[in-house]
């Protein structure tokens, strides 16, 4: 039997535990994890286009443990009352190929996302920042209010979202998480949110939309946190931020960004660093207060491993109703896998 | 909620079918695919290679269905009483990107490389082909025969394995099966296995025995069915059979058979025919009693594809206990997944 984290588990497990303490401990894993970035194996993930979505792959292993998600990304199928972005992964073992658990990684994804994001923002915006622009108010936005405001002091928050009535949901879930002293505004553009704003969360779906964020609307000093643009046609941020003198992008992977992330707008050879990079001290997230810091995230593999790893232990640490699919057939012996479907016994009589 | 084939449900939808009619019906999936080879996306898998074996991912999709399969292969897990290979697989829908069927695939990967390789036997082999040697008679082995026995018409086996405890199981198991007309000889070298086989299956594990089938063992018009060797390092013949005047290879998809098959011995320029090629009847599977062909089988996404879309139907056809995983939140307002995560009810507050 192989563990399964399905949506009744992964809810019991985030509210036995508290969302803050699984954002913090989930940023944690993933810090760790971006430490020893060079025991992992790490390719672009699979992207699969088709008109109205992607569908992806995303494994990675660091010798002991194998992790793969699969995420999609359909902005339009909210028309439809659908998510934009489903995902589920599996964890394996190495050593034997066998898979140890599947699980949701929908509700995960959000998570790790808003996790990474706020780990990100510890290293790379400026210290006291109380300031948070949120540019799309959609599946992902309570989530990363949540990390900002438990992780990194945020207290204010400036919202827009071309959706009037994703703003109003997102108003109303803060309300009802009752954050403590946070100050929340509704905005009626994006230039209007960035105003005063230390950090700048972008994290809209719509492709169509390409440039969300523009230049005139830079101050010195802010930290980009640039989450939507994720896809080839898909960005977020208008080139010539990118190109400011002061600014400083770093990104999770440099070959798959280089292909989906803001970045895919500038030459092949425009200079970024790695977040590992930075993890390791081996280079700034930021050199001073003036600097503008851009964080051109697009999800790399390795935090659905941090993840992935996390949630095996979460699933053994947290009560409740643990749960296991038959997604394996156990055979007595391992060369006879025709008795574990046919399910007579292998030993009716002998043969000489 | 998304749909469940696991080990229990994989057995009941064999065993309310039938695995001879389960086999035939698979076959014609797969050559139905294989017939809109154009249609699919298509890539070498994704493999990440350890000490003691190997795990891979392999998408594809036809642009209204995508599938991917999660495969390992450790030879040495027998030892520990594991099997060599497992493996799961998801079918999605392009559309939405949403997965709608999760299934177990290992018992059902013996079912489509049997069906693979009876459906290439059919275009590649001698008619009237009767008798076959077996050189491996592991988890794969009972599959292949019951497959070339009902659909091909195999009336003779000849069997081979290094370790003769995995012989015996199978022709425990073939004497279980009661097979109409079949006679089974044991035989105590691949040589010897090979004697007046009109095909040859190759279904070997191990990576060090690279060299199963050696070029005075091959007579003119035997047909190969080489299954075992897919993984770089692991081959079964040696590359004099393939290299043979008379020798037709024929391969699932090129770039991925030169990196895993047989043919990964030889330049990479050796010609080869894809499958699909024979199927929409644009090349000869057989040109002549004399030749020599081989099937230099590796496995590739669109045999998954298609046993995952036949699993669809055959679940929902098939009677007895269809099972649902909650492996997707399923919001009232798909913009609003935090309150899918903290289970709070969306709408107690109204906000201006």
């Amino acid at each position: 039997m192989v563990d399964y984290i399905g949506i009744r588990r992964i809810r019991e497990l985030v509210a036995q535990r508290g969302p803050a303490r699984v954002l913090a401990e989930l940023a944690a894993q993933i810090e760790a994890d971006y430490a020893r970035w060079d025991c992992f194996d790490k390719s672009p993930r699979h992207a699969i286009h088709s008109r109205d979505g992607v569908i992806e792959l995303m494994p990675t292993s660091d010798g002991e443990r194998y992790a793969f998600k699969y995420v999609n990304g359909h902005p339009k199928n909210t028309a439809a009352k659908l998510l934009t972005v489903t995902a589920f992964g599996v964890l394996a073992d190495v050593a034997t190929g066998y898979p140890v658990l599947v699980s949701e990684l929908t509700i995960t994804t959000a998570l790790r996302t808003a996790a990474t994001s706020v780990l990100a923002a510890r290293y790379m915006a400026r210290r006291n920042s109380r300031t948070m622009a949120v540019v799309g108010n959609g599946a992902q936005s309570e989530f990363q209010i949540l990390a900002f405001h438990s992780a990194l002091g945020i207290r204010a928050v400036r919202l827009y979202d071309v959706d009037r009535a994703a703003t109003l949901k997102l108003v109303r879930n803060l309300e009802l998480m009752d954050l403590a002293d946070l100050d929340i505004t509704v905005c009626g553009s994006v230039s209007e949110a960035l105003l005063g704003a230390d950090i700048v969360t972008t994290i809209t779906a719509d492709k169509r939309n390409a440039t969300v964020v523009q230049p005139e609307m830079i101050r010195p000093g802010m930290h980009l946190n640039a989450v939507g643009g994720d896809c080839p046609g898909k960005t977020e941020l208008h080139a010539d931020i990118l190109r400011r003198p002061d600014a400083r992008v770093i990104v999770e992977y440099a070959p798959q960004t280089r292909i989906e992330g803001e970045i895919q707008q500038l030459a092949a050879d425009f200079p970024v660093t790695e977040f590992a990079q930075v993890v390791a001290g081996r280079a700034p997230g930021r050199a001073n207060d003036a600097e503008v810091t851009v964080f051109d995230s697009v999800g790399f593999a390795l935090e659905d491993f941090s993840a992935l790893r996390y949630l095996a232990r979460l699933n053994q640490e947290v009560g409740g109703q643990r749960e296991t699919i038959d997604l394996l057939p156990e055979p007595l012996d391992p060369k006879d896998l025709f008795t574990q479907m046919s399910g007579r016994p292998a030993r009716l009589r002998r043969v000489a």
